[in-house]
């Protein structure tokens, strides 16, 4: 097979960020002041051997460490470890699933059947990028995603897997989110992308407002509190219906204000993930 | 090595991609009416197993096969193939010599080792895609690029390399010379583009300025006649010290009119890669 599950994951990060707008991410249109579009491009291309680990049935937090660490290294900064914690279990769920039919229950039983081990490498995933997330929930402080490998013997004593530690340790999380719940939006986004007319990425701006405007971004509400995040999701219903130069305007506001609604990104790409799997073209 | 070679030859295509303005090229900025920028991302991920191939010593004529199949199904148009054929013989270099020191001695190697395997491979390849070159020279019809499969035939009674026919079938074409030439252009470009400053892609534009003022574009002599393709190449030479919205404007222009110096192109991407293998980050 030509179209590879692994290029179909590496192309969906290329798509996400081709599409434009999708406001406050840098996409092709934009840069940030210290994050780049071909820090991207070089972030996807960098993740690719964790994509291609996973395609061939590499355990998922082994996996996801190999294309974290090798995004980091080629970018340079944190451009798409959210994107990739959603990518890998889905890459997983295709490879294990018919061509062409990757599901959310397919999905699901992969978070389902992660391990301790898989647990253990995502927090050595972590020590490769700096992650922005709330702070943890009471009693879960040891697990913070942001103490990298130091969490190790605490997971192994209380035995948490992957799954019970991405929902555990950022339960409102979007990815988090995504991982507990069977990947919906994720699903629903591919649906919308995939019975949309045009290119593909010409789809990508009305599939990050919608989601943007269904849900505050956790990566807003991290950095800049809950009232912000919804005061974008707001904004992001808002103009749903605007003209292109209307929500380009807004992006450009955006980014200037540096306010960066990446887990939506993140659930963009996963989408157009989804669709490729399900066979739309580029 | 989380930098791989099929890596950086990958990312070379996507950074010449990201530099603009490329004069009549699909960039960052600019799609053409009938070829976007997207289908350019998706070319170079479907390149990747050939590219991945090649870097695990397949041999050139099959892996260029490979790549140029993926890319071909993924773009569903003919996005890469000189900066492929161009591309291959740099990584089974790269994979043949100690990380850092591809040079123009192993890629010359390379093209001297090519069999009349290869060359059929070859013809396969353009089995995938519409490639427009000027008439063979005399005696040549039978090996003409365009006629596919049917070549290979009299290619197999001749004893015909891939380095023949790549040299004999369009002699004057700017790929086919650096085959020829060992690779001249391409590794001065790829100095030029390591002795920048700022960020590998901002530094694409002057690159592709230089050669293009350095020699009429193959893409736009074959398809406008030599004195377009010579008058292009004046345009560039003057304005290799304008600024950059005189050269987007002339971007737009050439663009507008169809012309497109996509030899220049491919000839960067591959001064991308030399430069990305010799340690040049994104």
């Amino acid at each position: 097979m030509r179209r590879t599950i692994a290029g179909n994951a590496e192309l969906a990060l290329l798509l996400e960020l081709a599409g434009t707008p999708t406001p406050g991410n840098v996409d092709r249109a934009r840069d940030h002041p210290d994050l780049r579009f071909d820090q991207f491009l070089a972030g996807a291309v960098g993740a690719r051997p964790g994509l291609d680990a996973a395609a061939a049935g590499a355990p998922v937090g082994i996996a996801l460490k190999t294309a974290v660490a090798g995004m980091a290294e080629r970018a340079r900064d944190n451009t798409q470890f959210g994107a990739l914690l959603l990518l890998l279990p889905l890459v997983r769920a295709a490879a294990a699933t018919p061509a062409g039919e990757v599901s959310c229950a397919a999905a699901a039983d992969v978070v389902a059947a992660t391990t301790v081990d898989d647990a253990a490498a995502f927090y050595r995933a972590l020590e490769h990028v700096e992650v922005c997330v709330a702070d943890p929930p009471d009693g879960m402080d040891d697990l913070d995603v942001r103490r990298g490998a130091e969490a190790i013997p605490t997971l192994r004593e209380r035995g948490l897997t992957l799954a019970d530690v991405v929902s555990a340790s950022a339960p409102d999380d979007g990815v988090a989110v995504e991982w507990t719940s069977g990947f919906e939006r994720t699903f629903d986004a591919a649906d919308a992308l995939r019975s949309g007319a045009g290119p593909l990425t010409d789809r990508v701006p009305r599939a990050f407002l919608d989601l943007l405007a269904d849900e505050p971004d956790g990566l807003v509400a991290a950095r800049h509190g809950e009232s912000v995040a919804e005061r974008v999701s707001d904004r992001a219903a808002a103009l749903r219906d605007a003209d292109r130069e209307t929500v380009a305007a807004w992006a450009d506001d955006l980014v200037a204000a540096g306010i960066n609604p990446g887990t939506t990104a993140d659930i963009v790409a996963a989408a157009l993930f989804v669709a490729l799997s399900r066979g739309s073209r580029a």
